[in-house]
C-alpha cells in the first residue's frame, strides 16, 4: 500500500506536553482545598467484620465524613472493564461491595474517611476501631479448591469463578495414538503493574445532581457505567473525564478507586473529594498478574509433528473476581492459532483465594501461557534432538487457517519471516555453533519463543468504536475518540490515519486527548491491544466522511466528479493532469460561510468491528548465566513482530522496548511475595519490589515483518500487548540452552536458578 | 400546537449552579499565578503617539514583557461580531490594530504590560514614557462630517464609516401629495451595557503551539476568526473556550480583550496570561450604545393615515468602526414591518468620533429609531387631535405584508391582540378619563409604543447553528450547541426543545453549558436575537434524527413501523391503543450493546436558516411627573409580546423584566457624560453613572399574546433583545400625555427635565 502519513515516524502529538510538563493529569486538574479521601484496609486476610466503631474518628476535628459498609447500598457489583452484554449469562461476576462487611484480603477496604487534609484522615483512620471475627485463610490456588478450604464467598462455595477453557478436536485419541507423549508442569507468579502514575481520581456533584469522577483510566465510558450500577443511579448520572495517564498496563482496564471515591464524595453531600492511592496501596488493592499452574500433556508424533495438547491450568484470581473469568479463556484462545494441533484440550480453574486480586495485565494471560507453552516446546525439542526452530517451524499454521471455535481465519502470517529475521539479527547458527561445549562458570546460550496474539477481542465481546472529526475553516481538523492515550501513542496514530484519509498534513489533525463521557464519542477503552485495529476503523469511517464531504463541494465547485479529485497535502488536485484546483482551506470557508448551503465539514460515526486480525511475533535472547551466583545476564534480545502495517514505526519501536523490558522483569526477578502465614504481601514497594532498571536493561533490538492484513481499516494488527509475551520463555530457552537446566517456574531471580542449580547438582 | 416540554415553566438548568456559586466564570477557570496584564491607555483623545519609552517598565522586578504596536503586526482588523462574508464587500469595517498607533479616543490602548502581580503591572504602566502630538479632536456627530474636521481615519477623510439605509417607494412624491407633514427631531444618548461581569479572559500556548483563550464572550467561535485574523494565524491555531458569563447585552457580541490578551501571552512565549478590565475600562474601551440623531418628515394623509416617512440618522460611532455600518442600517429595517408607510426613506450617516466606540447592544439600533418613531407618532396624533393607539391601529400592517426591500413576509401578527392586552391591563381608558385635567405639581399620564423585530439577521448575514446530541444508556442524552447561555436562558430552553422532540422528561436532558470551539457544533453566537429561532431549528433537526434512530430501533424490535409508534415521556408506546412497549432506556441500551449492530445514537447537525420571524410588542406606561423638582415616576408599566410560541413563560417573563428595567435606566437616567473640551468620560462608574436601582424599578407588567409563526420550529419568535426597545417612548408619551411637554431627547432625567419646563414656562 502507498500512504503518506501513515507508516512516518512522526512525533507523538503529546510529546511537548509531556516533556515540558504541560500535560495534566487527574491530580494536576484537583485543586489544593479539595476534600481528602482515606482507606481503612484489614490486617487480615479473612475476617467478618463484626463491629466498626467509628465515632472517635467522626468526632476529630477536620473530618468530614466517615463511611463503612453499613453507610453503603448493598448492591454487589463486578469491577472488570469489559463492554456490558445484554446476555446476563456473559457479565462479569458480580461480588464486590464499594466498601466491604467481610475482609477477604490483607489490605480489603472497610472504611473510608473524608478530611480537610491527609494528616487528619490518616490520624482519623487510626481512631477507627473495628472487631474481627478472623477466619481461616488459604492463599494457594490448589488448597482453595480441596474440600474443606475456607469459603471466600458465600455464592461460590467451592471457590471456583470459572472453569471455561477450549475443547477442539479429540484429545484422548490423540493422546492414545502418539508416538511421544511429552509432559511438564510450568508455574507463574503475580506480578504489579507498576504505572508510573498511582491511581488518583476525585469526585463531586455538579449543580444538576450529577456525579463527577476526574479518574486516570484506561476506560472511561466503562467507569460511568460501574460505578453508576455500584451507586444504584441511572448511568446517565454519571460523568467521567480522562485526563493524561501515566500508564495502566491493564491495571486500569479495572475500576478500583471510582465507585469509592464518588461514595465519598455522596457522603459529603457532594463536595469533591480526592483519593491518591499510595504506591503501597496500589501493590495490595488495584490488582495484580495471575499466577497460574500449568500441566501439559502432549501428543507429538515420531517425524516431530505435534499432535494434540492437554493444559491444565489453576489460577490463582485472589479475593475477587475482577477479570477472572475471561483471563483463563483469553489465554486458552489466543495461542492456538499458532501450531498446527490437530487436537486441543485446555481446562482452566480460575480460584479465589485470600490474596489481592489479579486482574487485567498487559498479554491478558498470554504470558503465561506463552512461558507455559513455549518452554514445553523447547522440552520437547531437546528430547526429540531437534533443533527448535525447525520444530516449531515445521508445526506452524499458516495464511487460511481458521480456528474451529472461534471461527477466526488467518488472513496475513509473518511469522516464518519473523522467525527468520530474528535468527539473522542475533546470529543464532554461528553462536550456536560457539556455544556447544561450554564448561566455565560462565555459560552462553540462545532461546526463542513464539506467540500469537488477537488484535481486540471479536468474537467473544462488542468491539465498539467512535470517532468524530471536527473540520476548522482552514481545513485543519479536531478528531475526538473515546479511545484512550495511555501513554502508547494511540493518539498520534489516530491522527496519522485521519490525515492520511482525508488527505493533509499530520499537524493539521488537532487530537482532542481528553475523553469525556458526555461529549466523546462512544469506546470501550485502552485494552486488549484493539485500539489501532478496532479505534482504526472508525477513525477511518468518519475520515472518510469528512473527505467525501470535502471532495463533494469541490465536485460542485469544478463540475469535475468526486472520481476525478484527489486531496493531496491539503490541495485539492485534479487526478489526471496532477492539476491544483484549490486548497482545502477554501473548501471549508464555503462549507462554513457560502450563504446557500452552508454546512461545516463533521462526522460523528460510530464502528462496530466485527472482525479480528491475529498478530504474531518471536522473541531470540542470548544469556550468559553465572553458575555460581546464578545471576542470568540477557546478553541480547530481539523481538521481531508482524503486527502488520506499522502506522508509526518509531512509536512500534518504543512500544516494543516498553513491552520487553516489562517482560524482562517478568522472567528475571519480579514477583509478588506473599507472607505464608497472614497472607501480606512483604514487598509492596518498589524497593523491595524488584524491577528491572535502565542498569539492568540489555539493548532491545526491535524489527517487524510487515504483512497487510485484509482485514484491518489499514492492514494493521495488534501491537500493545505483544512485546511483553514472549521474551520470558525465549530467555528461560536461552538458560536450558547454557546450561541444561529447565527452568520452568517464573522468575528465574538469583535464588531460585542458585537453588535449581544447586538440586540439578551443577553447584 | 399541543407541547409536552416546551411551553412549561420548568427551572433554569443553571439555576441551582448559579444561586449555589458553583458556576464557574473566566475568572474562576484563571488561576492564582497567573501572569496579569494591564493596558496602558491614552490620555488624550486624538494624539499621534510619536515615541513610546517602555525601558524602565521592562526593567522592573517582575514585569514579564511589555508591548506596544511596534512588537505586533501591522494587520487592521474588524471587531464586530458577525460571522465571516465570502463577499469582501459585505465584511466588517477593517480599521483596529491590537495596540493602536494613534490615540483615537480617551482610553484607547496602546501599550500592555505582563507582570507577575496586579501591582507590579501598574507600577510598570506608570513608568511608561509616551510622546504624544496631540491633534485637534471632535466628539459631535454634526460636527465631525463638517469640511475641515479632524480626519480619525485616514482611510475615511469624511469620517463617514457608512451611509447605508432604506428606499421603499418614492418618499418625494408622498411628501409633495401630503395632506399634512409633521417633522421632528429625536436624540437618544451613549449608554454603556453594564453586565455584572467585567470583560475578562486568560490565554495560554498549547503544546501545540495553538492559542487557547478562555473568555466571556457571546460569540466565542467568531473571536477565534477575529483573533486568528488579528494575529494573522490560521483560523485553526486558535481554540476559544466560553465557560458562563455574566451577561453581556451585546458588549460581549464584540472582540474587545481576547486579541490583546493572545499577543500578550505571545509576548511571554505563551505563558498564561490573564486580562480583566476594571468597570472604569469597560466604560471607555469596549462599547457603547450609539448615540443618535434623528430628523423625521412624515407625509400623513387628513383621514391620519400614514402615508411616507423621511428620516435622517446621523449616528455617532465614536473611534474605530465595530458594529458601526450595520447598526444603523438594522435601525432602518426592523421597525419597517409595523405600520403601512407607501413610501419609506431611511439616510443614516455612521460617524467616527474621538469619543469611545460604539457597537452593539441589546436592541441593536431600534431602541433609538424606535423612540423617535413612536415619540413622532404621539406628537402627530396629538396634533390631529386622534387617540395615539387608534392611530396606529389603523396603520398597522397585516398578515401577509411583505418587506419591499427584504422580502420578509409577515406570516404572524399578535400586535392588534398585544395592544388590546396592554389597554385592559392598565386600564387605559379610565385612567385617561380621570387624567383629563390636572394641575397639581404631580401629574399623571399614559403613554404606549409599539416596536417590531427580527428573529435574527436573516437575509442580511449568514443565520448557521449546530447542534449535537449523544444518548448516553438510560436513554438521558447530552446536548451540545455553538449557541451561547449569556444569562438568558437559552440552554433551558434548548433543552425543552430538545425534550419536546425526543419525548424524554426535561431532566433528561443534560445540556452541556461550556463552548469551546474544537468541539463545540459551530454556531455564530448569541446576539440579534436569533438563538431560539435560528438555533433552536438546528435543535429540532438534532432531535429529530435522535428521535428517529430512537424510533427505527423500536420498529425493528416490534415489527412495528415508525409512524405506529411513539414517545412519550421516555416510554415507547404503540399509538393506537397506548399501549406501553419498553422504555426509551431499553432501546438505548440495544443500540450501545446489540452484538450484531451497535450504534450508539447520536446526531450532530447543522442548520442554515433561511428564515426570519418578525416579532411585535407594545409598553404601556403610567407616569406621575413632579413638575418642581422634574422627576418622573413610572407608576405602572406593562409589556405586552408577540414572540410566538412562548418555550418557556417564567423564563420568558424574566427576560422582559430585564428588558424593561433596562429601558427603564435608557429613558430617564442613564447617559454617559463627555467632557466637551477632552472627550473624557465624566461618569466613568456606577457610583456617577446612574443605573436603575431595584428601588428606582416599578412592578414590571408582562404579558404575553401566543401566535404560532409557520416558518419556525415550534412557532417561536424573537424575545431577548424585543424588551428593552419600546418603554422609553412609551414613558415619553406618558409625560407627554401628563405634562403637554413633549421630550424629544433622552434621558429624561431630573435635570433634563427641569430644564426642559423651565424652558416650557411650566415652572
Amino acid at each position: 500500500m502507498n500512504f503518506n502519513v501513515i507508516g512516518e515516524s512522526v512525533n507523538r502529538s503529546d510529546a511537548i506536553a509531556k516533556v515540558t510538563g504541560k500535560a495534566r493529569y487527574s491530580e494536576d486538574y484537583s485543586e489544593s482545598d479539595m476534600l481528602v479521601g482515606k482507606v481503612l484496609r484489614s490486617q487480615y486476610a479473612h475476617a467478618i467484620i463484626k463491629n466498626i466503631d467509628v465515632s472517635k474518628a467522626k468526632a476529630l476535628d477536620g473530618v468530614k465524613a466517615v463511611i463503612t459498609h453499613k453507610d453503603l447500598s448493598k448492591i454487589k457489583f463486578a469491577t472488570a472493564g469489559h463492554p456490558w452484554s445484554l446476555d446476563p449469562s456473559h457479565r462479569d461476576v458480580e461480588d464486590r461491595l464499594i466498601l466491604t462487611d467481610k475482609a477477604r484480603f490483607v489490605g480489603d477496604a472497610i472504611a473510608a474517611v473524608v478530611a480537610e487534609d491527609e494528616l487528619i484522615a490518616q490520624k482519623a483512620l487510626e481512631l477507627i476501631k473495628v472487631e474481627y471475627d478472623v477466619l481461616p485463610a488459604v492463599f494457594n490456588a490448589k488448597e482453595s479448591i480441596q474440600p474443606g478450604a475456607p469459603i471466600i464467598h458465600e455464592e461460590k462455595p467451592d471457590n471456583i469463578i470459572s472453569s471455561f477453557g477450549a475443547n477442539i478436536g479429540d484429545i484422548d485419541e490423540e493422546i492414545k495414538n502418539a508416538d511421544y507423549i511429552f509432559t511438564g508442569e510450568y508455574e507463574t507468579s503475580a506480578v504489579q503493574h507498576c504505572h508510573m502514575e498511582n491511581q488518583s481520581a476525585y469526585a463531586y456533584k455538579d449543580s444538576s445532581d450529577r456525579i463527577v469522577i476526574v479518574t486516570s483510566t484506561q476506560i472511561p465510558h466503562i467507569v460511568r457505567r460501574i460505578v453508576a450500577q455500584a451507586l444504584g443511579l441511572p448511568w446517565g448520572k454519571v460523568r467521567v473525564i480522562k485526563p493524561y495517564i501515566g500508564g495502566g498496563f491493564g491495571n486500569k482496564q479495572d475500576v478500583t478507586i471510582e465507585p469509592l471515591t464518588a461514595a465519598m464524595s455522596l457522603a459529603v453531600n457532594g463536595e469533591p473529594v480526592r483519593l491518591t492511592l499510595t504506591r503501597e496501596e496500589v501493590f495490595v488493592d488495584t490488582r495484580t498478574r495471575h499466577a497460574m499452574l500449568f500441566n501439559i500433556k502432549t501428543a507429538v508424533s515420531k517425524d516431530g509433528y505435534l499432535k494434540g495438547i492437554y493444559m491444565s491450568n489453576l489460577v490463582n484470581n485472589g479475593a475477587y473476581a475482577s477479570h477472572g473469568h475471561s483471563i483463563a479463556m483469553s489465554a486458552a484462545s489466543k495461542f492456538r492459532p499458532l501450531y498446527n494441533f490437530s487436537a486441543i484440550k485446555v481446562e482452566p480453574k480460575t480460584i479465589y483465594t485470600n490474596l489481592p486480586v489479579a486482574g487485567a495485565m498487559r498479554g491478558y494471560g498470554i504470558p503465561q501461557i506463552c512461558f507455559a507453552l513455549e518452554s514445553h516446546l523447547d522440552d520437547i525439542a531437546k528430547s526429540l534432538n531437534i533443533d527448535p526452530i525447525e520444530f516449531r517451524e515445521n508445526n506452524f499454521i499458516n495464511i487460511g487457517h481458521t480456528d474451529k471455535l472461534s471461527n477466526l481465519v488467518v488472513r496475513s502470517f509473518g511469522l516464518k519471516e519473523c522467525v527468520k529475521k530474528g535468527k539473522e539479527l542475533i546470529n543464532w547458527n554461528e553462536k550456536k555453533e560457539k556455544y556447544k561445549n561450554q564448561s566455565s562458570d560462565k555459560r552462553r546460550g540462545l532461546g526463542m519463543a513464539c506467540f500469537s496474539y488477537f488484535s481486540g477481542t471479536h468474537p467473544v465481546a462488542l468491539e465498539l468504536a467512535g470517532a468524530r472529526i471536527v473540520m476548522n475553516q482552514d481545513g485543519s481538523c479536531q478528531l475526538q475518540v473515546g479511545a484512550t492515550e495511555i501513554g502508547q501513542g494511540s493518539d498520534t496514530v489516530f491522527s496519522q490515519m485521519a490525515a492520511e484519509i482525508i488527505g493533509i498534513p499530520f499537524d493539521m489533525i488537532h487530537i482532542v486527548s481528553m475523553q469525556d463521557t458526555d461529549i466523546t464519542p462512544y469506546d470501550s477503552g485502552a485494552y486488549a491491544s484493539r485500539q489501532t485495529f478496532v479505534t482504526g476503523a472508525a477513525v477511518k469511517k468518519a475520515a472518510t466522511e469528512v473527505r467525501n464531504k470535502v471532495l463533494k463541494i469541490a465536485s460542485k465547485k469544478t463540475g469535475l466528479s468526486a472520481d476525478e479529485l484527489d486531496i493531496i497535502n491539503g490541495d485539492i488536485i485534479e487526478k489526471r493532469l496532477n492539476g491544483f484546483i484549490c486548497t482545502i482551506e477554501d473548501i471549508s470557508m464555503e462549507a462554513f460561510y457560502n450563504r446557500i448551503d452552508a454546512e461545516p465539514i463533521t462526522s460523528d460515526v460510530s464502528e462496530n468491528v466485527r472482525m479480528n486480525a491475529i498478530a504474531y511475533g518471536v522473541t531470540f535472547a542470548e544469556v550468559e548465566v553465572d553458575i555460581i551466583t546464578g545471576k542470568i545476564e540477557v546478553l541480547e534480545i530481539y523481538n521481531v513482530h508482524d503486527s502488520g502495517t506499522i502506522i508509526n514505526p518509531k512509536l512500534a519501536e518504543g512500544q516494543v522496548q516498553g513491552g520487553v523490558s516489562m517482560a524482562l522483569g517478568y522472567a528475571l526477578s519480579e514477583k509478588m511475595i506473599f507472607d505464608n502465614k497472614t497472607g501480606k504481601l512483604l514487598n509492596n514497594n518498589l524497593l523491595d519490589y524488584k524491577l528491572q532498571t535502565i542498569l539492568d536493561t540489555p539493548n532491545i533490538g526491535v524489527a517487524f515483518v510487515e504483512t497487510y492484513d485484509p482485514g484491518a481499516s489499514f492492514g494493521q494488527k495488534s501491537l500493545g500487548e505483544n512485546p511483553a509475551i514472549s521474551p520470558a520463555p525465549a530467555i528461560r530457552n536461552a538458560v536450558l540452552d547454557a546450561t541444561g537446566v529447565a527452568f520452568n517456574k517464573l522468575p528465574m531471580n538469583p535464588q531460585a536458578v542458585y537453588e535449581k542449580f544447586k538440586e540439578e547438582g551443577l553447584i
